[in-house]
């Protein structure tokens, strides 16, 4: 029975994450929003389990994946969830803690990223709040950015086992998060990112192998990746980026 | 031997939902950086970790917890790590993902509730970005604080087992944490919780039987638990609390 994923349809936002995963272990799976809504695809897809009064554990927000009876939220979890069965974690306790603390530190950059255009209210416009988008993007382009890819490319320093990745000699869902974060970044903040990321040589190299996996360039090669657009998280906004 | 856990003295913050899981638990451990700086505890005890060059997988960020020769980051990640050994999950699989899930939306809603004080940068002084402040609290209040609420509210409700637990018939860390967030929650914005949760019957039952659990009484009445104050992620500014 294929894997059910649920997610936005219209933007990559947390949900691409999951496909990565999928796609890099070869799941089998449906992407069920972006199903035509006849056909029981589309936003009232998610909806029936956010607001259905019979799911018993309800989400509160997608991405969320079904796997038989279990549903399954929260990107990091899901991938905790999916990286013994799609072999994209390590098999000893430490490191799969590791590989999992990591995605944490992702999520937190990601919504970081976020925040740079919505400082002040996700459920308003991002004109509405544009001089705090303003000051809260140069914060972080000046110091959480550069905190976050140092951080990241120590981690990958200090993997003993050889090749680009940052746990062991393995791809992990950590890595393929990792590549996904360095394209959002790059589409997002382009100066910026291009100015960081001439120190993280390390960071550099996992992006370009995770796009070269076969599976991974096989899927972006699809035409089913979509595209980052500014409905998104990483959102490009030129006055937001630095010159 | 002992859990050595590791968080920023002074505060409670996300250091205090790693404290109530060890405190219920029964747990051995030594809280490092709350011992004196000449005795290897205090704030260099964190640094040494987190800037260490001979720290083979360095946190981002306290809190993170020693076990043996593992040293583990991310406030939910060290959850999801005691929970089996000290009791505070279901066995099953399912269950545990859940409980998972919880306190991960939960770290979104601590993470919200910080940048109500600092919606532009975590660097700056709260007196720096009051403005901003005022709107983004305003806009947590009305809005994002219902919503997580009314959630977890709804949570609990659809729990079929007896009892005040958000996962079955047995405390679980998540509820820790989400009595945790109560307590926090009241102390920052003491007129708009009231408010918010007198349509939350079961969250209140939720947050006293945590804090009537004998060893959480303990511990609270030990004065070892670090009071609420505005240096924490719960901080209480009058004016940015709804009337």
């Amino acid at each position: 029975m294929p894997y059910r994923h649920y997610y936005w349809p219209g933007i990559q936002g947390r949900g691409e994450y999951v496909r990565l995963a999928l796609e890099e272990g070869g799941a089998d799976y449906l992407d069920i929003a972006l199903l035509d809504p006849k056909r029981g695809g589309g936003v009232p897809a998610i909806m029936r389990y956010l607001e259905g009064r019979d799911v018993r554990r309800p989400p509160f927000a997608p991405p969320f994946l079904q796997s038989g009876r279990l549903l399954i939220g929260q990107t990091a979890n899901i991938l905790a969830f999916l990286g013994p069965r799609l072999g994209l974690e390590p098999r000893d306790e430490a490191g799969r803690l590791w590989v999992q603390q990591l995605q944490l530190t992702m999520a937190d950059l990601v919504s970081e990223v976020h925040d740079t255009h919505h400082p002040l209210a996700g459920r308003l416009y991002y004109e509405q709040q544009k001089a705090a988008a303003k000051r809260r993007a140069k914060e972080f382009i000046s110091y959480r950015l550069p905190r976050y890819l140092g951080y990241f490319e120590r981690v990958i320093e200090r993997n003993r086992a050889p090749g680009p990745w940052m746990v062991g000699r393995r791809l992990t869902y950590a890595d393929l998060s990792m590549a996904q974060i360095i394209a959002g970044l790059s589409y997002a903040f382009p100066n910026a990112s291009r100015a960081r990321l001439r120190s993280c040589p390390r960071l550099r190299a996992l992006h370009e192998a995770v796009f070269e996996r076969p599976r991974i360039a096989r899927y972006v090669s699809s035409g089913r990746r979509l595209a980052f657009n500014n409905e998104g998280i990483f959102r490009h906004y030129p006055e937001l980026d630095a010159h």
